[in-house]
């Protein structure tokens, strides 16, 4: 896959890992407007502190390293992320404030800015308009390749993104890194980009822990038309297939399941009880067993809602309804359950909002990965 | 263990449960006054419902099975809670409403009234002031019997629990019942029991999964003097051991694990921050792990409270300060995880705010437990 015109990418060992691919860098013709969406954790990790400070300016290059979230490591995480951009400014002949540094990795242990900046001239030697080699060196735990290509019109979108849960056996992250051609002005990115992610990352849960380093870009380059409905249905295409990529590869994830709640009050109702349900380790422990179990969707969403009234809902398993209006029904449901994707529908009457969710089964080598000692 | 002076207690197997004991009753010489504290769940089970309606009338007996949680049954559920609550009333010679009835086991399945009703003279001939056979009948996945008795000053306080996970493969719950001989106005009961129950049974987690059916009861036989201070001491103490008893017993768990935050905003905001803590599938998979991966706990915080300053936080495991003020310390704290009792401090400098919460580990043994098909 290649990037639309005007990026180019690399990847290579620098050395934070033991072997694999642990440094990237997407690099721009001229410096670009982007967009960026970041966790709202108050442990944010110190490159979403840089690229938040970032917002409004155009920039050359995006620099991400895996191995390392540089979360947690107080003043001298701060100043190792100035250290880097600092560098790869120096490389390209740009301001470091025209540089970009996303990380992911353990949490609390120094970011080692003399690996990073000692790889960088082989780093920038290896630039193409190939995405492989980027896509792999933001890799974690993550089993697969995730990348998406998306027409946005007149206008290409591709895009990249890590993740196997919010946390591996390294406190993985969720990193996403879109790429248009499209020449949007910069102030439009924001817009097209926030509500694509609420409606795409924003409902996937692997297990319900958020990160100190998610984060999601996109950069337009400007050199192909702009469509500005194409680009947003093409932004929130790309973000959703992204989105679905990371689910299907959780940690010790067997099955994906699509939580899908109607006739909420409103859409952030339904986002609520379609994300306690993802959220509860008792439904998805069910589900990694083949158990059509929907007591535990249904209290999963009474603890939710409190004034839920559950004379009002009707639960279904794939087309199997096994709760209608309050009242179980004497149905197996047990087929649905053995297959590797499980559509759980919850209506409602209490209005029209609807959300779709997803999230992976909870499985026995989720814990064995996330057991391991790393630190 | 005996109950106070006026109670008396009996356990039989009725045939919900295939072979060990699933009905029992505690039966009073006199109608008596009693508290409860349910669960907030909007799915929550039809005996919970029954036994809010009594609130405020002298009751004579409390029966519980276990096997059967009778919740989102419907209204087929309300009517077998009714049926339950007539035979006993018939048996004894006393009102319906006079006697309270509580549930646990699977989701979903009708409640089979007439096995229940069939053994009531078998159980009531079985009454005696011994605690251990009606301690056994309110068992699921339970391990371990969970009995407690506490002085209360000139009086006695004898307490029995179940729970060993808000779920177990039959979706068990947490259920506790308290009987002091104190002779304690009704309308005092519920001022004594309310901050009992808020500091012990709603401050631990298993699965961070509330159930439909979590309930405690605590009632005054009346025939012992009342010490105000000395019972509502005793009705705390009781409730927190037998809440250990429960997190001790955890499906799968194999440690305890103690979150202290202090220094927060107030006592809600601690308990809001220790319970994220102990909600977090990572941090708990890390515990089993005997990995002290900190950046979970400072990760959990972050996202429960997204104003936190983690500039002020301090993390210890057991005497081990892990990160102090914003800063990661480099200190090997792994000897403290391999302990079966894990203390994690988290003071912060927000205020004089401080809560202790407990959970267990997670094991794959939980999921497995949980991946049963039960349904």
């Amino acid at each position: 896959m290649k990037w639309p015109l005007g990026a180019r990418s690399a990847g290579v060992h620098c050395g934070i890992k033991h072997k694999s691919a642990d440094l990237g860098a997407i690099v721009f013709d001229r410096p670009v407007a982007w967009s960026g969406v970041f966790t709202t954790n108050a442990a944010a990790a110190a490159p979403v502190g840089w690229c938040r400070e970032r917002t409004g300016v155009d920039v050359q290059a995006m620099v991400v390293n895996s191995g390392n979230a540089n979360a947690c490591t107080g003043a001298a995480g701060a100043m190792a992320v100035r250290e880097v951009a600092e560098a790869v400014a120096g490389t390209l002949g740009c301001d470091p404030t025209e540089v970009l540094v996303a990380s992911t990795g353990p949490i609390g242990v120094p970011l080692p800015v003399p690996k990073i900046v000692g790889s960088l001239p082989d780093l920038f030697r290896s630039l193409s308009g190939e995405v492989s080699d980027f896509a792999r060196s933001i890799m974690t735990t993550d089993t697969t390749l995730k990348t998406v290509e998306v027409s946005a019109g007149p206008a290409r979108l591709v895009g990249v993104a890590k993740g196997a849960a919010m946390i591996a056996p390294n406190m993985a992250t969720m990193l996403a890194f879109l790429v248009t051609d499209a020449a949007v002005p910069g102030w439009e990115l924001q817009e097209i980009l926030a509500p694509a992610v609420e409606r795409s990352f924003n409902r996937i849960s692997i297990d319900a822990c958020e990160s100190t380093n998610d984060s999601v870009f996109l950069f337009s380059t400007g050199n192909a038309p702009y469509d500005p409905e194409a680009l947003a249905a093409a932004v929130e295409a790309a973000c959703l297939d992204l989105a679905h990529q990371i689910v299907s590869d959780a940690e010790g994830g067997t099955k994906v399941i699509e939580v899908f709640v109607t006739g909420a009050r409103d859409e952030a109702h339904a986002v609520a009880l379609a994300r306690a349900v993802t959220a509860s380790d008792l439904w998805r422990a069910a589900a990694h067993g083949g158990d059509p179990n929907w007591g535990r969707i249904l209290s999963a969403m009474g603890a939710a809602d409190r004034d839920l009234d559950i004379s009002t809902v009707t639960i279904s398993l794939g087309e199997t309804t096994v709760f209608e209006h309050g009242e179980p029904r004497s149905v197996d449901a047990s087929s649905v359950m053995s297959s590797d994707r499980i559509l759980v529908s919850c209506a409602l009457s209490a209005g029209d909002g609807s959300a779709r969710f997803w999230c992976s089964d909870l499985s026995e080598e989720y814990v064995t990965l996330n057991a391991e000692v790393t630190t």
